[in-house]
C-alpha cells in the first residue's frame, strides 16, 4: 500500500513537473531568489522580492521573484532573503599576492616604506610559491567580500592565473614590465617576453583576460614603455599604468620633457582604448580632456592615496568628462585590505569633503564605480559591471540584517554607507558558486590561512 | 566501590583547589586569556599570550597569561586565541536614537537633509518610546562593535538611560536644550528642568554620567546658553555641545559678536573643564589655544564631517597644542553606523591625505584617540580608555583569523587599519559579559531589529 502510494505521488511529481516545463518554463542551472535586486542596468532597476536566472556562466533571467518562477526553474536554487542581489565588485587595481606585507609597515615616509619594507621584503621573498600562496589568500578574502573581478599589476602573473582560475575569480592580469631587475625577469625585455608568453597561454580564456603592466613612466624609459604598449596593441590586450599618483611622478615627468606624466605618456603615442591608468591623481584640465579623448580608464584608489598621502584624484572631474572611472584597493601593503564596500564609501566620503558638497559622489555614483564604471574603465562593460540578461553571471548576495544595517530605507545607501564585505553570504562568478552563506567552496580556507602564517614568519625574517 | 571512587577524586580535587588559594592565587569573578593584550597604558604595553583578571567591575590583573594564572583563579574564564584583548572603544559623539533614521535621506545638501527628512522625521516620531527602541538598536550595535562608553546629546535622556543600562553599556548622556520647542520640552526652561532632573536621578550611577547638552552657541541664546553652563558645574557633571561643526556656525557668531565660535562662548565663560566640544572643525590657531588652556575636550567626527562636507577638523594641531581629542561616529542619520573602528581608520587617512604626510596620525595615535583620548576628552580617563589595574572592567576581545587580517604582523595596525566592528567576538563593560563569542546575552536581538523595523515603518510615513 505504501510503495504504491510513494509511486503514485512520484508520478503525479513528474507529470507536475513535466507540466511546467510545457508552460515554457525553461530548465537552467541557478536561480537566485526573494532578495532586492540591485541590477545597475542601464535603468538602474531596483526589484523588490527579485529574482536573477542563471544558466552556465551566463545571466539568463532578471525580473521579480514571480516572473523568474514563470520563466524558469533551476537545478540549484539559492533563497536570498533579507539579502541584496548586486552585482560582483569589481576592483580595477591590486597587487594581489601583497596581501602577505599587510600591515608589514605603516605610517613611514614613502620612501623609508619602500625602501626598507616593501623592496627588501620583495627581494627575498617574491617566487612563483610566495606568489601562489598570496594569489590563494587575495582570492579568499575578495570572494568573502564580494569582489568578483580584479585587475593586478605583479610579477610571475602566470602563477597568479593558475590560482585565481582555480579560485573561480575573474580577473584582467597585467605581467609587469620594469626598468631594473624584478624577480621574474631580469631585464625589461625578459618581462616582455614573459608578457608575451603569458598572453599567448591565457587568450581567450573565460576568466582570466591576460595583459601588460608596465609599471610606471618614472621606472620605464621611453623605448621600453613603448615596447609594452606596443605588444598589447599587438595581441589586443588592455595595458595596464601607474599614473600620475604622486607628486614626485610629474617632477620626473617635467625634467623629462617638461610635460605632465598623462602628456609625456600622451607624446609616446601610449594612451589609447585599453589603457587603464591607476590613481590618475596629478592631473590637469588638459589631461583629463587628454584621458577622454584616447578613451583610456582611470582607476580611483581612494584609500591607497590616502594612507600613503599621495592626494585627491579629480574624480568628479573625471566623471564630468565622461572618463570612465573605476575603483580599486591598491595592494593591501598599502591600504590594508580589499574590500572594495569600503573604497566605494570611501570614495563617496572623500568627494564630498573635498568639494564642499554633500550631493557628491552619491550612494548610487560609488556603487556604479564599484561596477559597472569599473567595468567600463576594464573595456568589460559588455560583458560585466551589471545585472542584465547576457552579460556574466558574476553575482554577490549581501545580508542586510543586521543590527548596524537595520533599518533599511534604501538598498542602494546601505550597500555604500553600511555595509561591509562580511556582510556578503554569497559569491557566484561565471554562474560558480565560491561562496555559499560564507562557506567558501573553491578553496580550503584554513589552508590557504595556514601557508599565509608560514610565509609572515619568512617576510618578517626579511626585514629584521 | 563508585561511590567510594567518586568521593575520594571529590575530596582531592577540594584540596587541590584549596591548595592553588593557600599558593596565593586570588579568586576573582572573570579571566580573559590567550589573546594579545593591547593595554593602551602609559607604557603602551602589548603583551602575547597575555590576559585581564577582572573582579566585579574592575580590572584587578594585566600581564603575561602565566602571571595571571600564577596569581589568580576565576569564577568564569574566557579564553582569546587569535584574538586581540583591547581596551573597549570610547564613542565620544553620537545621538543614538537616530540609528532609526539610517540612510533615511542621504547626499543632500545640509538644508534639505534636515528639512525635508531629519526635521519632519523627529517632529512626527520621536517620543519615549521611539528613544527606547532606538536606544536598543544603537546598544546592540554598539555591543556587536566593541563600543562600550558613549556620549550621546539626544531628546528624553531618561529614557536613553534605563535602556543604555538594562543594555550594559557605559555612557555620557546629555539632556539636550535648545532654544526651539522640541519633542521633549517645549521651552529651554523646561529642558533645563528636565536636565536637572535628570542629573539628580543618575548621579552617581556606575553605568551613566548625566550630562547638559546645549545644542550648539547657533541654536541658544547666550542667556540659555550661561544657564545650561551654570546647570552642569552647579552638579559637577559634564557639558556637551556642538561646536564650530560648519562655516555657517563661524558667520552666525560673526554676526553675533564678531568673533568665532569658540570665543563667543569663552566671552560668556561658557569654556572650562568638563566641556566636550563635538566637530571644532572651523577653528582658529588662537581657538585651539583658547580650547587648550579651559581643558575643553574635542570629539573628532571625520565620517560625519566628509559626509556632510562640513570640512577637516585640524586634529594635528588640536594634538600638538595638547587638546584632549577623542573620536565620534556622530548620529546613524549622517554617518550612517556607530562602527568605531571605521572611525579610527577614516581619521588616520584623512589627516594622512590632508597634512600631505604619511606619517601623520598613525596606527597608535587612531587608536589612542578611540580610547584613552576619548576618555581624557570626557574626563573619564582615571576610569577607562585603557586595560589598567584599578580602572573599569570594560574589555573588548577581537578576532584576528580572518583572511581580511591574515597575516598579522602588528595588532595595533591591524585594529585600526583591517579590523571592522564585526570582528569582535566578545564585549565586556564593568565586567559583566555583554557579548560572548557574538552572542549578544544582555538584549534579545531579534527582538530589538523587529522593533526597529516597525518603527522604520512610522518613519518613512512621516517623511513621505
Amino acid at each position: 500500500m505504501r510503495t504504491m502510494r510513494k509511486a503514485v505521488l512520484g508520478l503525479l511529481l513528474a507529470l507536475a513537473s513535466a507540466g511546467c516545463a510545457q508552460d515554457g518554463q525553461r530548465l537552467v542551472s541557478l536561480i537566485v531568489t526573494n532578495g532586492t535586486v540591485v541590477t545597475m542596468d542601464d535603468d538602474r532597476r531596483v526589484i523588490a522580492d527579485g529574482a536573477v536566472a542563471i544558466n552556465g556562466g551566463e545571466i539568463v533571467g532578471v525580473g521579480t521573484a514571480d516572473e523568474v518562477a514563470r520563466q524558469f526553474r533551476a537545478a540549484d536554487t539559492i533563497r536570498a532573503d533579507g539579502q541584496v542581489i548586486a552585482p560582483g565588485l569589481i576592483n580595477t587595481h591590486t597587487h594581489a599576492p601583497m596581501v602577505l606585507y599587510r600591515g608589514l609597515a605603516d605610517d613611514l615616509a614613502l620612501m623609508d616604506w619602500l625602501q626598507k619594507y616593501i623592496f627588501p621584503a620583495e627581494a627575498k621573498t617574491v617566487s612563483p610559491e610566495f606568489v601562489r600562496a598570496g594569489t590563494r589568500l587575495a582570492a579568499l578574502e575578495m570572494i568573502r567580500s564580494g569582489t568578483t573581478t580584479f585587475a593586478d599589476m605583479y610579477y610571475f602573473e602566470e602563477e597568479i592565473a593558475k590560482e585565481t582560475k582555480a579560485a573561480g575569480l575573474r580577473a584582467v592580469l597585467g605581467q609587469t614590465v620594469i626598468q631594473f631587475p624584478v624577480a621574474d625577469a631580469k631585464t625589461p625585455q625578459e618581462a616582455l617576453n614573459r608578457a608575451g608568453a603569458f598572453i599567448e597561454a591565457y587568450k581567450g580564456d573565460a576568466l582570466i583576460t591576460p595583459a601588460v603592466a608596465p609599471h610606471a613612466m618614472y621606472t620605464l624609459d621611453a623605448s621600453t614603455l613603448t615596447a609594452a604598449r606596443d605588444l598589447a596593441r599587438r595581441h589586443g590586450v588592455p595595458t595596464l599604468i601607474h599614473l600620475a599618483e604622486t607628486r614626485d611622478e610629474t617632477k620626473v615627468a617635467q625634467e623629462r620633457s617638461s610635460v605632465s606624466p598623462v602628456a609625456y605618456l600622451d607624446s609616446l603615442g601610449f594612451l589609447g582604448e585599453g589603457v587603464l591608468a591607476a590613481h590618475g591623481v596629478w592631473v590637469s584640465d588638459s589631461d583629463i580632456a587628454i584621458l577622454k579623448s584616447r578613451g583610456v580608464g582611470v582607476s580611483h584608489n581612494p584609500e591607497s592615496n590616502m594612507k600613503l598621502a599621495s592626494g585627491t584624484a579629480p574624480v568628479l572631474a573625471y566623471l564630468a568628462a565622461g572618463v570612465p572611472v573605476g575603483l580599486g584597493t591598491d595592494g593591501a601593503a598599502s591600504n590594508n585590505d580589499l574590500d572594495m564596500f569600503e573604497a566605494m564609501r570611501v570614495a563617496s566620503l572623500l568627494h564630498k569633503l573635498q568639494s564642499g558638497d554633500p550631493r557628491a559622489i552619491s550612494a548610487e555614483t560609488a556603487l556604479e564605480m564599484g561596477t559597472i564604471g569599473g567595468a567600463r574603465a576594464l573595456g568589460m562593460a559588455s560583458q560585466i559591471g551589471s545585472l542584465s540578461v547576457g552579460k556574466r553571471a558574476d553575482v554577490i548576495l549581501v545580508d542586510m540584517t543586521s543590527a548596524r544595517q537595520t533599518p533599511m530605507y534604501n538598498p542602494i545607501s546601505h550597500l555604500v554607507y553600511t555595509t561591509h564585505g562580511d556582510d556578503v553570504r554569497t559569491t557566484i562568478v561565471q554562474g560558480r558558486v565560491l561562496m555559499r552563506d560564507r562557506r567558501v567552496l573553491s578553496l580550503d580556507e584554513e589552508a590557504v590561512l595556514r601557508e599565509a602564517r608560514q610565509w609572515a614568519e619568512k617576510v618578517r625574517t626579511a626585514v629584521n
